[in-house]
């Protein structure tokens, strides 16, 4: 009986798998260079750190399981719960700012299709300990150099930026009350997603009525800081959360990104636990979903039982990332297998090719050789297979004279050599 | 409300997931030398692929749920029946042998204990498509050159190699029925963990008579494949398992590799699989469990519905290994989190700050800085913390001149350099 792979999840066969290798140390190399530090977790948490903060409906869209004990354990949705706890339990010895970041996979069981999988890589920057805009200014940097390094330029791709006090204080001077907030946020979040008309009944549904529904309109007509009418940018609020943003858009002029970068007030992300700047990285066409979303999130860390921490970061997974760069031809060629691959013309015997086999892995070059032996012209298929650089070929004069004939795969040139000068 | 980790599982703050880092590096390093590629699998699996082999009772040792379709998913507990998987899937488009390896987070419900964890990272090096020694000698090989890679030698520990062919027609010998075998190697396999007379009572109720317990014992003492009795060797079954281990042993020789290994009949291992040469790695001083564990499974491709195929390969958790290092204080000392930490001693602008920050992250070093500004004594303080190599040091002439200190923080070094020859 053949059984089939979990819907929504992935085989890594060589090339894929390739590639997944290049993303992550893409995403590796950018962390580091900000001096961001790798964490990881469990993959396997208790259910409640998800709970807890979005509500016991958040099971339904994550794999749990109960265990002997009875305690309910879910695989991680994404990994911000997890450094949150980890903090927490750790938070007078670790020093500030702490920097870290993380390559999860996580689990969502959402309806499988395309750019949304049931499981998935992710890449998790965070800055804890600093309410400056310049810990927002600093993520987003770390994100643009790692858009940079797999090849995408600001052409290709938009980081769309808000803040949700902004929003926030906007949409309660349309009227709606603090508690109904959440709720319209999360509609909003919907946008590019459902249409118009569609939107409209569903806030209608969340109780706006037709005056708070237009003046919603008219607010994410906004495209600049500066079309907020004059009324609004009056009020305390609203007037901080636009000083917050220009500082912030400063910064990133500093940080050389701006060009990456505008103003969206309709970006709200979806989360609950985010307090401040929010942001998301589209692609320039609108092709695809968001590639990356972060933001401020300065109460979670308190939410989780910990002394309150100013806090922000962001994560990018790698199902959209990897479409996009599949359809911009940035995927990379995968490594070769094998940069040398030791034949034998002759029945030379198993002691004399591990001999050569041993020279070159000693010098550290990847080496494969034929287990099989056979004829010549055999053993040259697979390592033709194998993608081979070269080729090493030993013949029956190998143990009296140590002289092996090596062939370079590109340019057909071929030359004899002594085994110790070979690699 | 605290919410705590679940218990067997590991939270890998800076220092554990920087050994992690480097221990996954060098297993990564042994595999691509002699040529294998990486791949990977989902975690969550059908249950089915697991109990499918070794029956219904395996599901008490793992993690596994019912979807809303009713259907059973598991973590995985190991990875070979995932390549099993792969490999029937694609069976006619891969080009044999197969050489791949794969780094894994499994899972098993077992008791959490010193050495056991709930939650793991395991390697798993696989061959398929050879049936003679030279494909197990190469995994071996590999085995051993990831062992000299983290600093451990011959003295340190032990490859105890057996074939199950060998062990397997001497336990028939002794007039214990096939269908028996599988569950006297599963005692076998209990050998060192539980007391001597606790395993003759569990072969007893297994259905031993005393004769076939004294049989057993006495083959248990052979220390050498030269102590098999002559009557034994007579047989075909017994002098092919011999011939084929002589071979195995002579093949390890010409790789370098012999003083690693012995034969030890004694050695069985659990999975219901493996069908020729299987192997533990042990440390000499018998502190610790097995460090990998490998073997022949030739009839595992077609078990899982694929063409037959011979295979070998091996497993190696990180939880033993990282034991057995920390014991013999084999540990490296994780890596800085910066190579530079840019200060100000004066108040400079963040434009500035910023400057020198993206020159010296452009070069390609790990460079923080103190988002918070504030006292020069309380910023070098957080550069110490960073264990950052070299301090950059900002006066307000820098706007003006372009010129900023450098301190090497080993030597105490300290001198003015322009921007653009620093890093």
């Amino acid at each position: 009986m053949k059984i089939q792979a979990v819907r929504g999840t992935r085989d890594f066969y060589p090339e894929d798998m390739a590639f997944r290798r290049w993303l992550v140390e893409r995403w590796r190399e950018a962390s580091r260079r900000a001096g961001f530090v790798e964490v990881d977790g469990p993959e396997l948490e208790p259910l409640e750190l998800y709970t807890e903060k979005s509500g016991p409906e958040i099971a339904e869209q994550l794999y749990w399981l109960q265990d002997k004990g009875g305690r309910k354990l879910a695989l991680r949705p994404e990994f911000t719960p997890t450094l949150a706890r980890m903090i927490a339990s750790r938070q007078a010895a670790l020093p500030e700012p702490i920097r870290w970041f993380n390559i999860s996979r996580c689990f969502r069981y959402e309806r499988a299709q395309k750019g949304r999988l049931r499981e998935f890589f992710q890449w998790n920057v965070d800055l804890v300990g600093v309410p400056d805009e310049v810990a927002d200014a600093e993520c987003l940097s770390v994100a643009v150099e790692a858009m940079k390094g797999v090849g995408l330029g600001p052409e290709d791709v938009v980081v769309r930026l808000n803040d949700r006090r902004l929003l926030g204080a906007l949409v309660q001077h349309l009227g709606i009350a603090e508690p109904r907030v959440p709720q319209v946020f999360a509609l909003l979040d919907k946008r590019d997603k459902v249409p118009a008309l569609a939107l409209a009944a569903m806030l209608a549904e969340a109780g706006l009525d037709t005056r708070q529904r237009e003046g919603l309109e008219r607010v994410l007509s906004w495209r600049h800081l500066s079309d907020i009418d004059a009324r609004e940018r009056a009020t305390p609020e609203v007037a901080a959360a636009v000083e917050s943003l220009n500082r912030l858009f400063e910064l990133l002029k500093d940080y050389g990104v701006a060009e990456w970068c505008r103003f969206d007030i309709g970006i709200v992300r979806g989360l609950a636990y985010y307090t401040g700047p929010v942001w998301e990285v589209h692609d320039r066409q609108g092709e695809f979903r968001a590639i990356f979303g972060g933001g401020r999130y300065d109460r979670l860390l308190g939410d989780v039982g910990g002394k309150p921490m100013p806090a922000c970061g962001f994560g990018c997974g790698d199902v959209i990332l990897g479409l996009l760069l599949e359809a911009r031809g940035l995927r990379p060629e995968p490594e070769r297998a094998a940069d040398y691959y030791v034949v034998q013309a002759d029945a030379v015997a198993w002691a004399e090719v591990l001999q050569v086999v041993r020279h070159l892995r000693g010098r550290g070059h990847p080496t494969q050789f034929d287990l099989k032996g056979g004829a010549l012209k055999r053993q040259m298929k697979k390592a033709a297979d194998a993608a081979a650089r070269f080729v090493v070929i030993l013949s029956d004069g190998f143990a009296a004279d140590r002289r092996v004939t090596i062939r370079d795969m590109q340019s057909g040139e071929q030359r004899d050599l002594p085994l110790e000068n070979l690699g």
